[in-house]
């Protein structure tokens, strides 16, 4: 069962005829040439009709005829809007720097002093607001953020997307473990914690504006190592008791890894699962370190996977294997990690992907040899990444988005490749549409972001 | 001794009062606070002022009398120009394509049936005229070109690059082994194609327009595979009888590497260096599989090095060792590799030679031990990222460029961190000088290039 999302305010439905691209698994791209694509009153797909079905020249006349059909130029396409199932929202002040310090000085020196700033709500509106414009011109229709330890800062992220439009889905950080968070940044306890988080679930069901139907809570252990045992246990009970989202971070890097071998003789997989956090609707970010035994539990709990291959370089000492849990097969969605990865663009999240899975195929080390080097079968190619990060997302978060397909959300990005700064080079004498889907994904910019729709509404247009 | 230019044509002397950034080795970053840049009559820098200065006042004023001040705004940076040292031009058309295949499809079936085209000049100006524009508008002041292995294209390479203001150095590619080059796109004789290269040298040398001074002809053996020896023993004689800059491949990926290996008992290095063809004019792209003999070799002659950090992901099986090869100390730039590297953005280079020395540090196969999995003082930061980009190309080409110093060129990039599309966020309450650079370095795209100047010259404005 896919969760659903209560119907937005009623508008008027329209229809785009584009040339559009969706994909329906990780290595089925489908090319919508000249399709009309339809939107009922609540934005949600109602028809995807190609220029051979009997009722295409009637229905697009219909649109026409009430002013409600989009109709897209020649070098502009229609394509899924980018979902980042996994972004750092205060961390938003010190994206791109700070990323030559070792992970250990980069968290403690200059990300937790800047998280425990959202202390002061009216500092976090300063930076959540043009943070949620700034990602929604890059085409991130829907963000899973973690926010802070602070139920104010978080509840304000949560109502500045519901009034820009975003979709989102926001965690109140919990952490409490007085060994490895400051005394400056933590829970006072476990008990305030989980108490908080559920007054932070009931705040945010309970956002009444026209759009708040995009906006859902999330129960947020920041990870492991920050939690007390009190802790992850109370808030996997509120995870069974709310069935709202979950998320936090998993077997990211060595040190991460060790620590929860140590503390509990088990890895994170396992001991989340243990704790009750392991549900449909988890997303835990990284992944590096599962075992197979680990991936057998994600695939039983239907857990997902937010791959963050640009952090993965910096902070992971290694690089997730994606193709081998899309193999398996786990749920498995494309992020930023927003500011452990630099970037806010899903499109560079994209071209990370496809490095870190050629890096992992071949190897990296030339005093290596071929053999020793690689890992044959890890490489992955644009299609993967446009499945993550479009309907790998839908279905890792287990929301009906990320395609462009009857009954999902129609929540899209027009790209438009004439825009002024492109550098997406298109050569009609050479380029059939896969291509041109090839050369956005490898080179389109928040500049070829032409308009975006979240849920039907427009929310950012050049 | 480093290569000079001849002069430009006399224009008025100008300058720039800016918060600059320069770099004069790969671990010195200069923050020039509001320094008064001063650039002659030839585009040559003159001054760099710093307001401390006795002069500065003075010179500041007699320049604003004259209408000669360019006043940056307080987003607004200058830094130098970006130095792309491994451009196949003709493979402008495939940019972000076919990256899913496999080197020997991509080379066979894709790149040389495309440069074969450039057979026709037409098609060729067609292609070359707007990717010199793009290049410009992306922030590359200087390119290295491999162009193809037709003369009149690459004079026509060199004519546009000329004219539209780009510094160049340019190469007819020469190919003729029959066994590694196709029947439709090779030289006929090594004969042919010594006297093709040292026509179009003659050709490139006496090409006169304004700016004529800009474009260099570059001796460009494809690489070892591609040539008999008979070709690579007259394109070294003919280096050492011009004096030209060389450029070829070395040692790029196992298959290279193995091949050179297999036909003449040593490393591409060795090889090329009995050919005459390892100079301190040369450039060598890649250079992945270097042994420590190899490196000393480099560094006896002074060729330089591309790195091209992107297309190592997809085609080199390995990433290039830059930090050892900056501690021999070798001559290092930078370079996109376009169209085995996919963008054509100097910043994203630099974005991925940070990635790839994270990935050679750490490692990536997160079945090996942190111990065995990784190559521990690999890493590299955003400075070296920027020298690279800059100063080490300029080093690496021997011409005095990539520094904003006296007797260096003016060329130059005002970045706008205001841009309409900037992702470059900077939060003045929490950035200093040296964090802005960092953002710069890990977030701008052509929306931040806001002017290009090459040598004096306002080449691209928006």
């Amino acid at each position: 069962m896919t969760m659903s999302f209560p119907t937005s305010s009623p508008a008027a439905p329209f229809a785009v005829l584009a040339t559009a691209f969706t994909a329906s698994d990780p290595e089925t791209l489908h090319l919508l040439e000249k399709y009309l694509i339809c939107v009922d009153q609540n934005g949600i797909i109602s028809a995807v009709i190609p220029p051979a079905d009997p009722r295409y020249a009637e229905q697009k006349s219909a649109y026409q005829q009430n002013n409600a059909l989009i109709e897209l130029g020649d070098d502009q396409y229609l394509m899924p809007g980018m979902i980042d199932v996994h972004v750092h929202a205060p961390q938003w002040p010190q994206m791109g720097k700070a990323l030559d310090l070792p992970l250990y000085a980069w968290l403690q020196d200059n990300t937790f002093p800047l998280e425990a700033r959202f202390s002061d709500t009216d500092f976090a509106r300063r930076v959540y607001a043009p943070m949620v414009d700034a990602l929604l011109a890059n085409g991130t229709t829907t963000a899973m953020y973690f926010a802070s330890a602070h139920n104010a800062a978080s509840l304000a992220l949560a109502e500045i997307c519901a009034t820009k439009g975003q979709r989102a889905l926001v965690g109140r950080i919990a952490m409490d473990n007085p060994e490895q968070c400051p005394p400056f940044y933590r829970d006072s306890s476990a008990h305030q914690a989980v108490d908080d988080t559920a007054q932070f679930i009931r705040d945010v069901q309970t956002l009444v504006t026209p759009q708040s139907n995009l906006v859902l809570p999330v129960i947020t252990p920041r990870f492991i190592p920050s939690c007390t045992d009190d802790l992850l246990t109370g808030l996997g009970e509120l995870a069974g008791q709310t069935g709202c989202h979950v998320q936090t971070h998993c077997s990211e890097s060595d040190w991460a890894h060790e620590y929860v071998k140590n503390r509990f003789g088990i890895h994170d997989a396992q001991a989340l699962h243990k704790f009750g956090l392991l549900t449909r609707q988890t997303i835990m970010a990284h992944c590096n370190f599962l075992s197979d035994d680990d991936m057998d539990t994600l695939r039983a709990t239907g857990a997902g996977i937010a791959h963050c291959p640009l952090s993965n370089f910096y902070f992971a000492n290694s690089v997730f294997p994606l193709r081998h849990g899309l193999q398996q097969p786990l749920h498995i969605g494309l992020a930023t990690d927003i500011a452990g990865g630099h970037s806010p663009s899903m499109f560079d999240s994209c071209r990370h992907l496809l490095t870190a899975a050629c890096a992992l195929n071949d190897g990296v080390n030339p005093q290596l040899s071929a053999k020793e080097r690689g890992r044959p079968g890890a490489k992955a190619d644009f299609i993967h990444a446009f499945w993550l990060a479009t309907g790998g997302g839908g279905e890792a978060l287990n929301l009906p988005i990320g395609q462009l397909a009857p009954g999902f959300a129609f929540d899209a990005l027009l790209i438009d490749c004439q825009s002024p700064d492109s550098n997406v080079i298109i050569w009609p004498e050479f380029d059939d549409h896969r291509d041109v889907l090839q050369k956005i994904i490898y080179n389109a910019t928040r500049c070829n972001v032409s308009r975006v729709w979240v849920q039907g509404r427009v929310v950012t247009e050049r």
